[in-house]
């Protein structure tokens, strides 16, 4: 079963905003069973959007477009809908309804006859109310083919996929299963690691997908395995899993696990230790890495940032002679970081980073792109030195954080402790 | 002129890598005055990638792709390209030259003849080293179109754009200047904003586009115009805003800036303010916000993440008995925080929050998406409540933290301190 996806507006497409719901749409499809083949980013444009869906049906029976649904004139995409499927548009009072609840609920009800217009749909049209937003999600079916448009804002579209679209879809058709494995290599350059598990690749069953996905220098082996019988395909994934071992098995850090993040979280509640971190450079990026998993509470205990460098000297005792002697951005620096960090919040393990993130650099003339991070396990301690001169800054900050949550994970599953 | 954007790679379309490259590519390319028209996002397949590239041609004469180009067996583009303009590949001496060097300072010599074949390119093809990878990118010019391809990891790719792709389109095209502004309007509901400047809006020259773009309560006014004269269209674009300033001016928080955290930036540097952050739920998100702009040490001193209650208590001073009475996420305890952070920071401004980000509750029994924040001014202190049950982990951080900073832009901008 095959999805296409149409993202309708200008501001992705003038990279004013960056599209995660086809990420995100993509991968509840997944867990289904129904794949992505293809997704097209248009503008608000009515013949566009129609020709978008024309060609999308060539491709998949399934339709899923976002956006363009707002009350403004800049959205067409009610419109385009009702054109290309031939249907009128009409006011549908049970969305009325919803609506004006809604806006009672917000203490917006003056806004009503404003609104009014996000009550007209199309007359043939299955209604999914939207709880998070005024535009409602419609969907159309016709010849086997279904048509389903989503507003743009994505804390809308998360539910209405999550709660109405998938269960819908699960529902309605009888779909194949998928299972997958992510299987996470360190310290192997990609080529490499296709040269050591080639022959194993080219004797995988056809069910079985590969692909290469690096992050950083982890590099996440993806197998997904297609077929009727989930038992049975889990079963030849475990089989394939266990062909891997003797080949690449020093090199893995997990077996199955996508983010680092959630990768960390297993292993620390296996190992009962607690985390917190001082990060300097990652401004914020690394905690917000732990604590994006769910149930992160029960191992990160907390975080500092100390920006400004008397920060760390007053807030987690670093020496001002060390700072002096070395500069702020030396493996020094986070050693003393990670030791003051470890005091604070009286944990386990404690992290630390000092860079120059860019694109200036910092008082101590230290150059751009140059990171020290340090890990601090119980009485272990590991410092290390990154060198990243090409990053943007956001991308500097992910990147460093990943690869110590890496070391981390790697320190722990390997007993280097 | 019109580019197409061809993002190639299966990892998008199952939705495990969200596509952040055709957002940089397109807000720089529109900086230049080139318009992205359409995007197409589409898997390792040759025979795909050949005819999204028909496709992508039919709408605009410059076509970019990424990703594809990495050596292992999933990656297809270079021959895509190779059969769709009748093209041979062959080894090209200065590009394995580039990547002996690259190899070298990575200290992986032995590696060299497994990525050989990434030096092997379309023999017409015009060559831009890659610095940061072993995949060049490529470029063919034919019948006055042009066609990139680049790779798809976004470190690889953004040096690439900035440093050579842009600078070579501008020297070789001649173009329309574009320029823009960005209104930040708060406390405005779309749909009464739109009718508020309706009047205004019909009577746009037609070289300006406005659009809107909400961001949490927030909505940006987007207007661009384009021309051949940029003196004349930046004055277009100041007559358009003058006429807005009465309709709207007591509404807007900024009237040009595009994220709030650099609109932040301009306010904390005009009124030397210094800041600091004392963040639970969102969990690191609100300074990685403020810390994700060049040159925020300026003012951002530092910030806590005080995940355990306890630490709340031990290090920022909030009250045991506060807690017990009115639990972790309340008013009181927000506004503890604040004072605690100020103090630990020694700053003018401090900003809290304190809340449920969900899926599960808090051990008090807090209602999910309940949140409190409170932001301190020297001896102003403003605290509110959000309530966000429907958002997911990551988003909630996000959309907290951007009404935290928008609220304090709003404060500082209408000297409500």
């Amino acid at each position: 079963m095959k999805a296409v996806l149409i993202t309708i507006g200008d501001e992705i497409l003038s990279g004013n905003t960056v599209d995660t719901n086809s990420n995100f749409i993509a991968s509840q499809l997944k867990n289904i069973g129904i794949s992505v083949a293809q997704i097209f980013t248009v503008s608000d444009e009515i013949e566009t959007i129609k020709k978008t869906l024309k060609s999308a049906f060539e491709i998949g029976n399934i339709v899923i477009t976002t956006g363009g649904l707002g009350p403004t004139k800049d959205d067409k995409t009610k419109t385009a809908f009702a054109e290309f499927f031939n249907d009128d548009l009409i006011l549908d009072e049970q969305t009325f309804e919803h609506l004006k609840k809604l806006m009672i609920k917000r203490k917006r009800e003056h806004l009503l006859e404003i609104n009014k217009n996000q009550a007209v749909v199309l007359s043939k049209a299955h209604i999914f109310q939207n709880e998070n937003g005024t535009a409602p999600c419609q969907m159309v079916e016709k010849n086997e083919r279904i048509a389903i448009c989503l507003p743009g804002v994505p804390y809308e579209v998360k539910p209405l996929i999550n709660d109405k679209i998938i269960p819908y879809l699960k529902d309605k058709l009888s779909l194949n299963h998928i299972a997958a494995r992510i299987i996470s290599v360190v310290d192997f350059p990609e080529s490499l690691l296709s040269l050591t598990i080639e022959e194993w690749e080219l004797s995988l069953p056809a069910n079985i997908a590969l692909s290469y996905l690096p992050v950083g220098n982890r590099i996440k082996l993806r197998l997904t395995a297609v077929g009727s019988d989930l038992q049975e395909i889990e079963n030849q994934l475990n089989d394939e899993v266990e062909k891997l071992k003797p080949l690449i098995g020093e090199k893995v850090i997990s077996w199955d696990g996508n983010d680092i993040q959630e990768i960390l979280k297993e292993v620390l509640l296996q190992t009962k230790l607690t985390l917190s971190v001082a990060e300097s450079c990652t401004g914020g990026e690394l905690s917000r890495l732990i604590t994006s998993v769910s149930g992160s509470s029960r191992y990160f205990l907390g975080g500092i940032i100390p920006y400004d460098y008397h920060k760390k000297i007053e807030i987690l005792g670093v020496s001002e002679q060390t700072i002096l002697k070395k500069t702020v951005v030396s493996e020094e620096v986070a050693q003393e970081m990670s030791l003051g960090c470890q005091k604070l919040f009286k944990t386990d393990i404690a992290l630390s980073t000092t860079g120059v993130a860019g694109p200036n650099s910092d008082d101590f003339n230290n150059e751009i792109g140059t990171v020290f991070y340090s890990i601090r396990v119980n009485d272990f301690e590991k410092a290390n030195r990154l060198y990243l001169p090409h990053f943007e800054r956001n991308d500097f900050a992910n990147f460093v954080s990943q690869r110590v949550l890496q070391d981390l994970v790697e320190i722990l599953v390997k007993q280097k402790v």
